[in-house]
């Protein structure tokens, strides 16, 4: 309908301009007919009427023109640019083929160039210096302006290259999100965002520098070498070419918008211009981009071989449960000498066992319950030792096991204890860190040590220390607690987390693992191993040689209770968390599972939402769902067997 | 609420159990007192029940047991691990220090090591070699298992090496969107990820080989320097260390799940395992990736200068309407020797104003109209010549100006012609081009050969050439058409789309534009040239000679229907886009800015929308609303011209 009008306004108009254009121009002469010279002129199919000699070679001139145009480089202001001026004036002057008049016309412009004896350069280990490999005399000409982006700032950013695709908004807004983009240098390519944007866009993010390339496949059909393809081959461009141009955004002379730019015309300052590059950028050719954008090869050559590896098992016998075990473990493997990991956790469990060894060979004591210790191989590949071991022995294990002490690193550093574990073991660890001296401090307790580095408050004990979750599979205990459900523990000591992001202790699986290192940087004289060995050998004690078990259930309540407010609150929102009734008597592997979210609620649906919230995908939201079920299932059947008789 | 229930059941639960404990082991002695040795045993705060010995040098024997288990590397199944397998079974077995039992399990297991013959390696240009750097002895064993990702299969990927922070899901999902990752190395640190996780993540992207390193700022604080931050001067990570680690989902080994790994156990085949790389991973040190992750230093020393720049002008002046100008014009400078950009068009020019400034000399021919030729300067600096020569001479231009004819670069190849233009423009070069053979085609016109490369249908005249739009910035047609608003056109001869995707001429910009690379492969003979002089001068004297200027309203008509008809489509479902009433006195202004968004409809609104899609920011859906605006009061303001006699 609008479109009917539309077009109705627009023949009019047409008619109306044509009437005009008529009656302005047309009068004059009065007929319609082409002037003769369109008919049999220059510009037709034949050339006809051309003078003899340029029929006979027809435009043989032109490519004179041209060859004299092209024999020097003509960069605007330079010598090469004024032998053009000259060139024209001399042809359009011309008394036989020249035009009625031609003159000069001058501009006093702003414009930017490189430094002859300060080249532009693009450093990575050495400077990248193959630009303009010369195939005729042309590239050596000394007027061969270098590469480089007119406009763009002199500065001299060093930082991080990264690939940027074309240098659009949404390519470093996307970028953004993986990488931190501060104090990096962007390499983009050509095409997509103009040149002088592909710095104007990068620089909010904190981008300090940006290179840009021509790419082979943008460019090149995706041809790339120069002994058969590329000129002087062919059309292509060689891989030192590089595209110089203008960075800037707005064209005409940028001091003088609006105004011809004549020598006293008014000029904005320099500060007020806009649409050029906030930050220095450099063009370069694929050869060099192709350095920067690392080619790298990996030749792996990883095999996989059947081993024998071996766990090394030892006893106390209890002497009034001998069919109870508390189990203690340290794996024995490392990647190299693995001072601290695991070395520092094995040189603790046999002092214990010395220091325990040597009173029962004499006679002196024996526990209630039984002590197994286990010597774990193969951890560092899979927690393969501890987890044959409860596969091996299964029933009997889950049957008869009272509780799992891991000491896997013992030492990280020596501020203070950490400890993780189910929260029914809280209350025996914290008595026995009250009866150990912290290490270096001998007015201090380990606990008193402990409540200033890492605390809560509980809702029935107050202020405490913080006892982590063994939520994730990162030692033996993992076998223990997930695969038997067994109550479990692990403890170390560790650094102040206000004196250092460290993720781990820096020499953490290298070959600097070593007795020189631990000794000097980790726990000089040992004292926190110490530490170690009476906090962990206390607990041992208190749970092989207790009347009653020190497992604390309320302690594991209040855990559960805060395990539910936090899922309802994470998740209830969009998942209509259906109302769920939880007991003591969960399934461990529900609450207990390996889990990577970080949200200390139930793993498996912490997990299952974290990756559907990253991912997105419909099949992941079907395991959320899948969870959710597993979770209120599990919930109900316990809620039955207690309310339930029958 | 549910809370209370919950409370209720955890509290019962815990006081049904304890009471179940206390049933079941507590009855035998029925005293609740701590037994003796947990208050003055071993593991209390003092240690005076220590022997005598060990009470003097308190955990002596820890450190020497630490210094024995550490002497060698003893990862899992070697040599070395067997020595502390019988270290153990020693301690555990001593007669006078030992435990009651002790004794060996072992299991055959899967496990994945490096080929001491062949080492994993990284290259880059040249091998990365740093790895494991001598501090002490120990780095020096012959026995250090090389940094290797236990797991990984074997393999040898070569590709880029894109940079994809942790390898975590959400990682390499939005690096996709900016990066086509297939074919590339992928280089991640530790953290956020599990190490296998990070290939498993990678390889639905197409990525074929993964690198991992622990960054300086996860395990470090940012220190790097082994002069005198890192090890062995504290306890950060020197530069080469490199952590090793086992790149497995699950744990236990891998081919014996759920069962513990006797040699006679039953085995699952190796191709069913889960759970580790997919493709070859590597871990690195941080020296290493600092490599790959190139620290660029940029050394830009561009500077900016005032500098005069020339326009060369030539007039032959109109026989009857001297006061009509049809302008003609073409750059001259170039950023290097510029065969084809600009030169191809200079020559072109120059081939023409000699032959019409011939027949002019002559007395034998003048046009109806004034022509003007301009040789602009600084174009390639930011149409400068062309935008200082509007500015200066704005009002006469604007008012006298009939058309614009740019020929910038006159041949990018030599397959058909290209023209951009004003849709009012489009008849007149149909004509010419009509009547101008195709370069070496005899019998073939310029048309017809066009035609078959690029063609649509019209609603008035059926299937023609497509003409493109003069919507960018690229030439200085610009001035002419966004500041006078004059209508112009712009022609070339160009490459067949359809056997190549290169961007534009590969030399371009280049120190390969050259007479040498034009003459053997952009233009061998010149033939192109010639087409584009011809036809372009064709269109020059039709202009300029013509008794009626032969301009078609009704394509323009035609073209601004197509616009609107695109901003309804592309814009209105989301903007409730006003109707407009357009109008063929739309400001030109308005419908031929400058335009990046590459659609065909309303420039400022296009890119102001693409710009607001993109970024999604506030501040930009109101550039929106502004172009809208502008829009429908131009668009009224013109209807109002049309409609109201006052």
């Amino acid at each position: 309908m609008m479109k009917q009008v539309l077009i109705g306004i627009l023949c009019g108009a047409a008619v109306l301009t044509a009437g005009i254009l008529i009656g302005h121009y047309g009068i004059a002469k009065g007929n319609g007919s082409e002037p003769l010279d369109i008919v049999h002129g220059p510009f037709r199919l034949q050339t006809v009427n051309y003078p003899k000699h340029y029929r006979i070679k027809p435009f043989f001139i032109l490519i004179h023109l041209h060859r004299e145009l092209t024999k020097v480089p003509h960069l605007a202001t330079t010598a090469g640019d004024e032998q053009t001026v000259q060139l024209m004036l001399k042809r359009w002057q011309d008394p036989e083929t020249g035009l009625d008049q031609a003159w000069r016309e001058e501009y006093m412009v702003y414009l930017s160039f490189p430094d002859p004896k300060k080249p532009n350069k693009v450093t990575v280990g050495e400077s990248l210096e193959h630009q303009n490999k010369s195939y005729t005399s042309d590239q050596d000409d000394p007027e061969v302006v270098q590469p480089y982006a007119a406009f763009s700032p002199a500065g001299q950013p060093k930082g991080k290259l990264v690939y940027a695709n074309q240098g659009k908004p949404s390519d470093y807004q996307k970028l953004n999100e993986t990488v931190d983009l501060r104090g990096t240098i962007a390499i983009t390519r050509y095409g997509g965002a103009g040149r002088a944007a592909k710095a104007i866009n990068a620089a909010p993010y904190g981008v300090i520098g940006v290179l840009v390339y021509t790419d082979p496949s943008d460019i090149n059909d995706g041809l790339m070498s120069d002994s058969n393809e590329t000129y002087p081959h062919s059309w292509y461009m060689p891989p030192s070419g590089v595209e110089r141009g203008s960075f800037s955004t707005n064209y005409g002379d940028m001091l003088t918008p609006y105004l011809a730019a004549k020598e006293e015309t008014y000029r904005i300052p320099v500060e007020n211009i806009t649409g050029i590059p906030p930050i220095p950028i450099q063009p370069i050719g694929f050869e060099d981009a192709y350095k920067l954008i690392c080619d790298v090869k990996l030749d792996i050559f990883n095999h996989e071989e059947l081993k024998n590896s071996s766990n090394v098992m030892g006893v106390i016998r209890g002497s009034v449960e001998p069919d109870r075990y508390v189990i203690y473990g340290n794996h024995r493997d490392s990647w190299v000498h693995g001072a601290i990991d695991p070395s520092s956790g094995t040189s603790v469990m046999l002092e214990l066992t010395r220091v325990l060894g040597m009173m029962v060979k004499q006679g002196k004591w024996r526990p209630r319950r039984s002590i197994i210790f286990g010597s774990w191989g193969a951890e560092e590949f899979g927690l393969i030792g501890s987890a044959e071991y409860t596969e091996q022995y299964f029933t009997k294990l889950s049957e008869r096991t009272v509780a799992y002490i891991n000491v896997d690193i013992a030492v990280f550093a020596n501020a203070t204890l950490r400890a993780s574990g189910m929260p029914s073991l809280q209350n025996v660890i914290f008595k026995a860190a009250k009866q150990v001296y912290a290490p270096g401090l001998d007015s201090t307790s380990v606990y008193d040590n402990w409540i200033r580095y890492a605390n809560r408050t509980s809702s029935t004990h107050g202020t405490i220390p913080k006892v982590g979750y063994l939520s994730g599979a990162g030692s033996d205990y993992a076998a223990f607690v997930h695969y038997l459900g067994i109550t479990s523990m692990d403890i170390s000591y560790t650094y102040d987390k206000s004196k250092t992001n460290a993720r781990i202790y820096p020499a953490y699986h290298t070959a600097y693992d070593t007795f020189d290192y631990a000794s000097k940087f980790i726990d000089p004289g040992f004292v926190s191993h110490q530490a170690i060995a009476r906090t962990a050998g206390n607990v041992l004690i208190r749970l092989a040689d207790s009347l009653v078990l020190p497992l604390n259930c309320s302690d594991y309540a209040e855990t559960l209770e805060d395990y539910l407010n936090t899922a309802v609150t994470l998740y209830q929102p969009k998942l209509q968390l259906p109302i769920i009734v939880l007991s003591f008597f969960i399934s461990r592997h529900v609450i207990w599972a390996s889990s990577s979210a970080g949200q200390p609620t139930f793993p498996g649906l912490a997990d299952a939402y974290a990756s559907a919230e990253s991912s997105g995908h419909s099949s992941a939201w079907a395991k959320v769902h899948y969870h959710l079920s597993v979770l209120s299932q599990a919930i109900e059947g316990a809620a039955h067997t207690l309310v339930d008789v029958i």
